[in-house]
């Protein structure tokens, strides 16, 4: 009934270390639809590998012949392509208010994550992805890991703050997309599970209706993200 | 077939000059449902008059004899009340990530509008709302109109940043509900129309998603923003 699916998924230098906030993304969305798939250790270096994409970037998820890529053309493709399964939308406007969400988490949320989580993510990656991981990041953020390491305070205290709207919604309602969980939740929670596996602390604050959506989304799918391999404290 | 519905919306010193975001969501959704409205310019210190809502802002729509107030509960009110009339929401995922827009439209859209906006609203409030708005809007911002009129550049700067994820949105899909505006729509341009009304200047800049958009707004429900009257150049 279902092609046979192949997802391409970034991978630390061990290779069950997936961490990827983008990859996450799609496969809480496969999770939902019920679709089986086949996960391939990735690594940021590999560009050759999917190139049949087109691109670069992971996730990357070969459905038959079609190498499609961006998790959320991804999501679209899986709403369009299994319309009868559970919905990752609900309807159009669904659709139209998580690409908001989308936006949200890409422009927002992943930029203010991603300061607290560089260096325990250059520890983790392969040999051979470290240098052009830190090339990049680098120039994306216009200074060095170091002192982008040593702003770790003021990092928090701006991820608390951008996470605002998102607590007052949970605040409100048990998950992003209303009394169930669906794609609206997989964007936001895909850079929780970003910090979930690779950093051995922890970033949210007991007390937060975000701490006990987390929870609850560890254990959506069966437990699907909270199976994940952790990175070990060092 | 509709109770008779009454509206206090805030009113600028002429009764005619109606400004409140939060008010504006409720016109457009009310327009949406294709329910007629009788609106009362009501002033931030007419606390007593819109006492029956247990609370001293608006909107409060008077609807028979409920009195409802806090613009959301008011758009989830029409939607359930009003279920075969256009929806705001679409289904039940739609309203719930419309929830998320709302809140991010309360807690980072409007703060960062108001900055730009505050010495124009005073300018324009009834002599009796003047000292009440400076003292309550000094102490949420925690220092004085000159000190935040000295800040407009930056306070722009900061205004176009916060739009990114707005400004993706609408460079994918022409409304941020879709297709067709709705109530994700409402919550976010009733800060753009606070501008249009307030401001005899332009915030947006030619050429971005989002100024296309608001000019699709203006004209959205037979041009009811576009109608409205604005603030002359002083």
């Amino acid at each position: 009934m279902s092609a046979n699916l192949r997802l391409f998924d970034l991978a630390g230098a061990d290779d069950n270390l997936r961490f990827s906030p983008n990859c996450w993304r799609t496969r809480l969305a496969l999770a939902h639809k019920g679709l089986p798939v086949e996960t391939v250790a990735w690594r940021f270096t590999e560009k050759e590998v999917i190139a049949k994409s087109g691109q670069g970037k992971v996730p990357v998820l070969v459905a038959g012949d079609q190498w499609l890529y961006e998790s959320w053309d991804i999501a679209e493709y899986l709403e369009d392509t299994y319309p009868d399964r559970p919905s990752l939308f609900g309807c159009s406007q669904g659709r139209a208010a998580a690409r908001f969400v989308n936006q949200w988490a890409n422009e927002v949320l992943h930029p203010a994550m991603a300061r607290l989580l560089l260096p325990d993510i250059h520890a983790a990656l392969h040999e051979k992805d470290k240098d052009y991981f830190r090339t990049t990041r680098e120039a994306a953020f216009g200074r060095s890991f170091s002192a982008i390491a040593a702003e770790r305070d003021e990092a928090l205290a701006a991820l608390r703050r951008t996470l605002a709207p998102l607590r007052t919604t949970l605040g409100a309602q048990p998950f992003v997309a209303g009394a169930a969980p669906a794609y609206a939740d997989h964007v936001v929670f895909g850079a929780f599970q970003w910090a979930h596996v690779i950093t051995p602390g922890s970033l949210t604050v007991a007390d937060d209706p975000i701490s006990a959506w987390v929870e609850r989304m560890l254990d959506a799918y069966g437990g699907l993200a909270r199976a994940a391999q952790r990175m070990a404290r060092r």
